[in-house]
């Protein structure tokens, strides 16, 4: 089973419903959730926020989180994952902001640099990634590792 | 050049910014823009409406346009691509919904069956398309044709 398939079974099995706030890698994460059969049973919706008025104005992100790094950076994913959480009544959201090239933005940060971000009921975490390869590896990069961080919230507790 | 290049240009010649409502493509319009360097200069954002809820709340389509065949027609497309592109101030807006399958739903309609718009300052136009494949090439199909919608919307009439 692939990964997506498996943080859909792992949705389904809470009851959860995710959405998705995405900005570098540009849909494709809810496009990978989307691809498996049945998704509509737990995915809710996306939002695509690409340039800062659609992270303040859709996800209600407050305009002093966008930073000189704009919104590449821990508390700024957070507050998009919990935005587009409570936009859509999920229990869980997903968020992440990065640098894809093959410009370096203003940021001074390099290239493939990306904060990503998980909030569910019971959990909250972020995680900054580095990301190798060109702008379109490091778009798949985010989803690999975007699924990988859901997989891993998601996964219950193994007790001995 | 690939086709997303081109209305990349298109949209620089014009001064105009585009903004992407999504049903079952699921994200891949936005994220096949998106994959182009530079194109933070002409995409304003996207929205991944896959539930009715989003479709309403975030993109404003009249309830009443939610019919026996879902948002799968003519009108409710149309006022998905005005809606996204009225939340975000672009000038071009552009949507889609349709049957992805493997099941086919309650709206009696045949998987592949999608409902594209494309609106601008200048024009609107919607299409019914009819996709072969299974989900997920129904998916891509439904960028290609999306993409060349926009091409052919945005290209200036040729005078002899």
């Amino acid at each position: 089973m692939e990964r997506a398939e498996r943080v859909g079974q792992l949705l389904l099995a809470r009851g959860w419903r995710v959405s998705v706030a995405e900005s570098t890698a540009g849909g494709l994460i809810s496009a990978a959730l989307l691809q498996v059969a049945g998704a509509s049973r737990y995915y809710e919706r996306g939002v695509v926020a690409y340039t800062r008025a659609a992270k303040i104005d859709t996800l209600g992100m407050p305009p002093s989180l966008y930073t000189a790094q704009g919104s590449v950076h821990r508390e700024a994913v957070k507050a998009m994952a919990e935005g587009v959480r409570r936009l859509s009544n999920a229990q869980v959201g997903v968020a992440e902001s990065g640098v894809a090239g093959p410009g370096a933005g203003n940021s001074g940060l390099a290239i493939g640099t990306v904060w990503a971000a998980v909030v569910t009921p019971e959990r909250e975490f972020q995680r900054e990634l580095h990301l190798p390869g060109n702008r379109v590896e490091v778009m798949e990069g985010i989803v690999e590792r975007i699924l990988a961080m859901l997989e891993e919230v998601l996964t219950p507790p193994q007790f001995a």
